[in-house]
């Protein structure tokens, strides 16, 4: 099988790395990431320039690696339109991450890994999303590593619904079991911090904290990561609060 | 009551004037939109660089209108934080539009449009997205243009449920009427057209056309907008595809 493989840490991010390892006894490896960090980048395509799509040679022959200048939305895109010359049917699976940082609760709408993973969707490509809640460079793979091939054979085996994708997080440190899970009601707060520019204005950095909205609840990807459980979660590209309807 | 307003084609497109004028009987407005166009850039945030705020003055004293370097998804963020200090409550609506193309289907989330409504949602704002099924900029909204204060105020009256938002999308010419809508399953196809660049190397180019997957439903966006409708259909950031659970 055909696996596709990104992130939105940029190739070279360790989050990657392992996902590439974890993936490789499981099929042909494609890597298509984007060539730096593109964090909070969300569905984001590049609508008003070009994007480019270089080879990286690679000392393991098994895999082969592009980088592109585009986000993680454009890579899927790339994938099928080009690396695939528009076949999305060879594409067997996107696996996107490993994230360093969490996409639970409400951070997933902001999320590029989530973001590729929807596109995926979108072409009824199988996708997964695996994330981990710590945004380090360094973050601690240790006990998530076990489970990334284990997760992807066990929903690959279940058979993921065309038009789907799975949103995974994974708390830091030892691994109690595993939840599945619905995103949890939060917002972030205090997102706005002042900083003085070289020009003498005023600019804002990205900074804050999430507050989760329902504290109470046990069913949110929210509770399993703050009880050191792995979090699997169903995700639809189709926005439709259909309750209202 | 305070409308703030925002879009992703940038402070100055006939969308969001439109907008504005629509706005100003219903409620003291504020704009904070991009300083120029951010199509396609879904929830994407600025996460590694700051962003900039600066007020632009206008002849009509009646409104209030700032400009950032940020997506449509920052502008959100620092009304919240910068222009009313944190306190979400006291914006009483988001209006985003009128996006200069359709933010129907699959194209909602790719929308920065849309995107803009679910950071309000987030935040239980009441949010309404505006969109028109022409991508030019002399979009003609002379059909469109009378709905906007009148959905926007029945809406408001029904109420709007906290944690969710709206998509309004407009055909363009006349208007058969209004239909309540779910998002149409679709896909784009041909979206990456090579293009040789100066440096000799290839890139490519955003392109391609959006196929309908279900072209038999009546009770989709695309049905509404191919038959002269106006599409409204109540969107939500949580996207647990409850029917896997």
């Amino acid at each position: 099988m055909n696996i596709l493989i990104t992130n939105d840490d940029g190739w070279g991010a360790p989050g990657i790395m392992a996902l590439v390892e974890a993936m490789k006894p499981i099929g042909k490896v494609y890597v298509l990431a984007p060539d730096s960090a593109r964090s909070g980048f969300s569905n984001a395509v590049t609508a008003t320039t070009h994007v480019t799509l270089r080879r990286v040679e690679q000392a393991d022959k098994s895999i082969e690696v592009y980088v592109t200048s585009g986000t993680p939305s454009d890579c899927v895109k790339l994938a099928i339109n080009v690396l695939f010359r528009g076949d999305e049917k060879a594409i067997d699976l996107l696996v996107s991450g490993v994230n360093h940082g969490s996409n639970a609760a409400i951070n997933s709408i902001y999320s590029g890994t989530i973001g590729a993973c929807l596109v995926a969707a979108e072409h009824r490509i199988p996708a997964i999303g695996f994330s981990i809640y710590d945004n380090s460079h360094e973050a601690d793979l240790q006990y998530f590593r076990p489970y990334l091939g284990q997760l992807t054979r066990h929903l690959l085996d279940e058979g993921i619904r065309p038009g789907i994708c799975y949103n995974i997080n994974a708390p830091t440190g030892q691994i109690k079991g595993i939840r599945w899970t619905r995103q949890c009601k939060s917002h972030w707060e205090k997102e706005m911090k002042e900083t003085l520019l070289e020009n003498g204005e005023r600019g804002y950095l990205l900074s804050g904290y999430m507050v989760n909205d329902e504290p109470e609840a046990t069913d949110t990807d929210e509770w399993a990561l703050s009880h050191g459980y792995i979090s699997i979660q169903p995700c639809s590209p189709d926005m439709t609060y259909y309750a209202a309807l």
